[in-house]
């Protein structure tokens, strides 16, 4: 038998129960764009990111503590809030030393289901940081779920895809009897030559979505790796560099 | 806009909540093995089949109707039944005329949910029946929802693979705004030269339990279009041939 630790991949957050969460490190997965983002933020020297699952809990905390409030719907900024959710909007002058108050809410009410399955550990992850995740879980030698965060529950392809780079990576460290694991590995294999072109060949939702409002050069960032290398883990309801 | 139906794909019992099931003609999709021998007995003359969800409950109407009564646990054909779920053991010689009374576990609770979410219609799709399900599914220009029964909520290879293979063959005739429609096609697409290999190169962990059991021959059928070209649909609690 062997005696590696198990890996899981959670391909929606409705999915997320039928995995030992509270034997497990979690990550968050939610490629476009928020935990690009919030790996880009931390990454220029946030000094910790609130995520939030609602504009109007983003205003309050606002009103708080000094921080930025971001967040958008419908592809604007939305009304009270200062900033969107663009990994470009976060560059080092900017925002090093402040803390990020940003309304993600697939991502965040994932984490927050995670959380309360008591897992072991939660941590982001997204193209810009891959190698820190890939790293980082190997190191720890836990069991761990890939949870992608999705889109109201609606598996999509580009979380789908993050999962199966961290497989291709790891798993010779991993024992993985997981058909959803081999499906994102075996999508990633396919894609990864240019991962721009295989959402666009294959008509992804967000894809569309995102060029409709014209960020095809988010889009990009967010598909490549190594942009951001740090691993932001959840602590008493803030993400912070480990 | 486009006037054509709407397809989605539900690639876990778990998603199905998330489409419109009342709109829509349900395909239940359970290609190891329970759907590839719902086609294959009734194509090769059963006169139905009543898919139910227990060895206790298949136990009950085989004593209630002439039938045959037939499901599987761990490989063995169940205690207190009299067959197995390999479509081999349901030759023309043997099935004609006789009504099948059959367990599965992820199959049947899949077709109830739909049942009970009011599905325009209910029929069943598995390989050896491809033709028969995307010809009837282009004919009636409804909505289609791809069912897959999966394993225990858990997303499997095969299921997503015949999701993709339909997708493949109607997808013009149809809006496809839908992710996992994507990835099930993309995989089909990847995998479609030698779909045995390909389950096996991707460790589906349903190859490696019928492997277990010695079943390669009733994989390689139940992955082989066009054995058993019938469409069975739902209706009063049966199975029959549309």
């Amino acid at each position: 038998m062997s005696n590696k630790p198990i890996l899981h991949t959670s391909l929606s957050p409705a999915l997320l129960h039928l995995f030992d969460v509270g034997n497990s490190i979690v990550v968050i997965i939610d490629v476009l764009r928020a935990t690009s983002t919030i790996a880009t933020a931390l990454y220029n020297g946030a000094k910790c990111i609130i995520p939030v699952d609602s504009v109007s809990r983003c205003m309050e905390i606002g009103r708080q503590i000094e921080s930025i409030t971001a967040g958008e719907r419908d592809g604007q900024i939305a009304e009270g809030l200062e900033y969107g959710n663009s990994p470009f909007e976060y560059p080092r002058e900017f925002i090093e030393g402040k803390t990020l108050v940003l309304t993600t809410t697939n991502g965040t009410r994932l984490l927050h289901m995670a959380l309360e399955k008591g897992a072991k550990e939660i941590i982001t992850g997204s193209f810009p940081n891959l190698s820190s995740v890939c790293d980082h879980l190997v190191e720890m030698k836990q069991n761990v779920i890939l949870g992608c965060a999705a889109w109201k529950d609606r598996i999509n392809i580009e979380d789908t895809l993050f999962a199966g780079a961290v497989i291709s990576r790891i798993k010779k460290h991993f024992s993985i009897n997981c058909d959803s694991s081999h499906i994102a590995e075996s999508m990633y294999e396919k894609g990864k030559k240019d991962l721009f072109s295989f959402l666009k060949k294959n008509d992804a939702s967000h894809y569309h979505r995102l060029m409709n409002y014209g960020l095809e050069e988010d889009i990009r960032y967010c598909l490549a790796a190594e942009g951001a290398n740090v691993l932001p883990v959840y602590k008493e309801g803030k993400l912070v560099v480990k």
